[in-house]
């Protein structure tokens, strides 16, 4: 059966809004490791980098016809999360599709499988995760569903979870647990600005996480080279 | 036995130069879907794009010598498109070879096998779509054949055939077709640019194409979340 | 058992200066088709060039807690080769890690396995030359050693060889032939600048290599299209 | 936190036991083509086929430790579906856990990741599905969890499923569903028997299904080659 | 425009037959080396072998209706060569369709996608190379050609071809060309035998092929390992 | 330089035959996880086993000169282990050199390309390890070396090492360490055998092992599920 569910609860904007300069390494961390697609999920641009709240299309193979029914689905902070039913690396989506998202307000999409007109799209700065670059056109001819629970490159991913994306790739947040990891965010990062600046003065991380100790006790031989 | 045809007919150089703005999705679609190369044949820098005509090449493995002798065999406004034999990744082409084809007024090429020297080739501004890139050699002892029908990248390619390639891949283009598809790609061109207008006002594709009726008629049911 | 060896003996440095503009496929040919890495060690950004001496590090999979100790063993101008002793992808390295190799004057690092917090190391400049790119993170539970002989990428590097890595990919040299290769290298270089010149100048391979008698012996056939 | 659920609800035995003649690709057609792992999911040895209720484990990469808990929470009838963290293609398991496993009743197991011993677990007739064969050991350093749901070759599994697995790969069914399923599995059978007969008999699918409008109607033309 | 050519002239069954005893290896050497399809093509089961006349279909991705619409245009002997226009490795063929084949005397498969129902295959004996193995099942919503020329894994194929298939892989001889390649195959393995009998008897092919003169103009060195 | 060192040093006969029961995977572990080549080499046949002493060949791309020169430094007992300068899968190996090899007591070839007759392969009991099947043939045109140190699917081969293979993969063992290697292996068999029978007899290896203190530890958690 094909269903369109509407309106979701989605991560609440003042808590997206927080995430904008975390970077996907430090909120996987944070969050315990947990919730990272796969990483032949690669931005189509360098330099690309959304966060937002997903709005998820399961798609027929070869098939993008949803992804027309989605736009009416989403809302200004949004972001795509698209995956067929079955593998196929055919172009779901270009430029036409990416004017009309981003006249919704949407930030950007994850796509399970090929995307085309990248020049025009980096252009735009609308930014595509997918597995492909692609200009194989699809069909429109078997329907999907939409905010249905969507596993997309290996992560479950529910509608309403906040998104982040970036050059590392894309990292899911329950929603439920936005404001915890965005907490543990803030803090790692913080810790990691201290680390850094006595990185930058010279201090190694064996002394300032106190390791010297740790691979002592496994064992770890130092001697001259060449002796 | 290993043959150079010389001087095949090529599609008429005032067809080819219409081909300029045009996008390799969008000829892809216009032609009815075919002749898009697999998608692993990938631009060596962001912001590639060429069009012009095939003069072919059939290597032997790992031995780029059929690439020296091609240059002659090339005209202003020519792609070359090589494939070896069999399949190997070593690097084919290098900056010497770009610096001769560019002397000989060759617009690209489209290779079933490695690049090198992609950071010169980048800075002369001579596109190269590749399977691969890699600094290794090849040798110079197996002679091959030029102006033949050659399987490249999954794509049957004669002589004289158009060629657009950009950042989404590369479609060949029959030379006996290429004036047909050039209508249907304009044609496709100026729909798309009423559509796109309308995206950017905020209609949406549904109502555009009257894709509601369909939608319904295939069963598509809209719920609210969570009841 | 899991050992540090310490200082080993590397390439002069008066040596590793003179390669600063050798280019990857030259040295590669020039020291006889030898030392190349597999051509899926790929930079993390376009551009991205190194030449160093090699602290090797091998690594338990998953595990980088023996890039925190390699710290200590770099000097300026090396470049680090890791590899794990098991393949995994995981995301070994990012900026922090690179903030403290580059305090330490380290030039590069050439990992078999993913890399992290590419944008932030794209910003800083420093290169790295690796299989994948992954935001995962590891653990530090597992020893390994440090300026033992390593396969990384197919190749064997030592500790002290000399590493030349750009968008082409990463050559190895070994420490006692540097000079000899570098003399190569530059004879190369000269020769193949002759050959650029009189190339642009409309010459062609098959007259300044002499080919015209080689393809003609083995058979070459030239045929007039159509005939 | 790691986590170990006992005693999930499973699949009733006298459902799971009607899917024994069933295949893959029956119960995924007639379940409405939902459920079906990733092809890269293959049984270590020809005609390997399993049938029964999923246990699942969340391991950390390159980590079998929790593989050794699971043996505790299993029953006759089980299959374990496990799956790490983070992909690592280390060889997880073999026949000691093989025989540890069918000592209490195990009926196989889904990996994503390598398996070892695959000569002994032939022999044995203890079928195993995963990515990779590989001899590398992986070490028991970090936790996992038990029965929760687990992402396993792009299929969301839920402790207690039915999973069914044979030449063609491998198909999870919710329990919820079973019965179901299995209804519509058999009808489907008992279709496909009668229309096995007739096409035995040298009818043909385009009259049995009556295509012959369709096809006409899409506009398929019947040309005499040549002409 | 989707078409079905009708009795395209096949190689005569006189000369197929002949080939019955070749191996791929032996063919694709005999006729030049050309011919071969990409190792990527593998059969479903060990021991898989077959030869007969070329029957192409052009498929939609992922969609099977024209596999459907084919066995009418089998006769006794045939080989049905299919690949869909866009890569898609979903599973277009199963037992029902093989029984229908056989029905017509069909040979064998050879399917640029993927395969399902391959331990009931192998039990019929109905022999097929894929690119892989897949339970997903395809649509029947658009149409494609039949007996058009046809690439499938990197060859051309016209009907009415030869194709002689076994677990090296997959080799294609023209129709045009079929007799003059089977007597340069026989005369192949006429010398073989003669080299084989050699061989068993301990001579080696250094001798009985002359080679210890090229390998000492090349400067091959013998040296005492160790010196 | 092409050379061939003849007569190198050979793991004790006496030595070797101690390790014709031992698995991959033992011997693997028995050595501390090292020497295990990558998963990618594998058997061309269900069952192939072989153990031996390496003689290793360096060929040039695409060309399997060298395979015909090795055949006379081989001894009864050997392997050859053969990978080319650069990656290239053609079929360097078919069934007359194989025929060549066994009548000199050679007991099977590890090969980093393809390989091809392999169904004469499997008749004769011939094994071998490759990276693929291809029928693809070679050329005869560039020297290589024999008995040089040998990086194969990412290991380092030394002449003379004791080479074991099987359905798990193919471990190196070098031959100053491989009586050590056979103790450890030996001691680990033994250990495993009485494992074996405890797990048999429906033991945990929970309990075996002691690990329960050790999950506690970590903090693993029990929870009724649903609870």
């Amino acid at each position: 059966m094909s269903i369109v569910y509407t309106n979701p609860p989605r991560t609440a904007p003042e808590i997206v809004v927080c995430f904008t300069d975390l970077g996907v390494a430090t909120v996987h961390e944070a969050q315990g490791r947990i919730g990272l697609m796969q990483p032949y999920m690669r931005p189509i641009y360098t330099g690309a980098r959304a966060v937002g709240t997903a709005v998820t299309v399961s798609l027929a193979p070869a098939d993008n016809w949803m992804l027309h029914v989605v736009v009416e689905q989403c809302q200004p902070g949004d972001i795509v999360i698209a995956a067929p039913t079955s593998f196929s690396d055919a172009g779901y989506f270009g430029e036409l599709l990416a004017t009309s998202l981003a006249a919704r307000g949407v930030r950007g999409l994850v796509l399970e499988g090929g995307c085309r007109d990248v020049a025009d799209l980096a252009r735009m700065g609308f930014p595509v995760w997918s597995r492909a670059v692609s200009a194989q056109g699809t069909v429109k001819g078997t329907l999907g569903s939409i905010n249905v629970p969507l596993v997309c490159a290996g992560q479950l991913v529910h509608p309403g979870a906040l998104i982040l994306a970036d050059d590392d790739g894309v990292v899911v947040v329950a929603r439920e647990r936005a404001e915890a990891v965005l907490a543990a965010s803030r803090a790692r990062e913080e810790k990691e600005a201290k680390v850094r600046a006595r990185l930058k003065g010279g201090e190694m991380g064996l002394d300032i996480y106190g390791m010297r100790d740790a691979v002592a006790q496994k064992g770890l031989t130092y001697r001259r080279y060449g002796t």
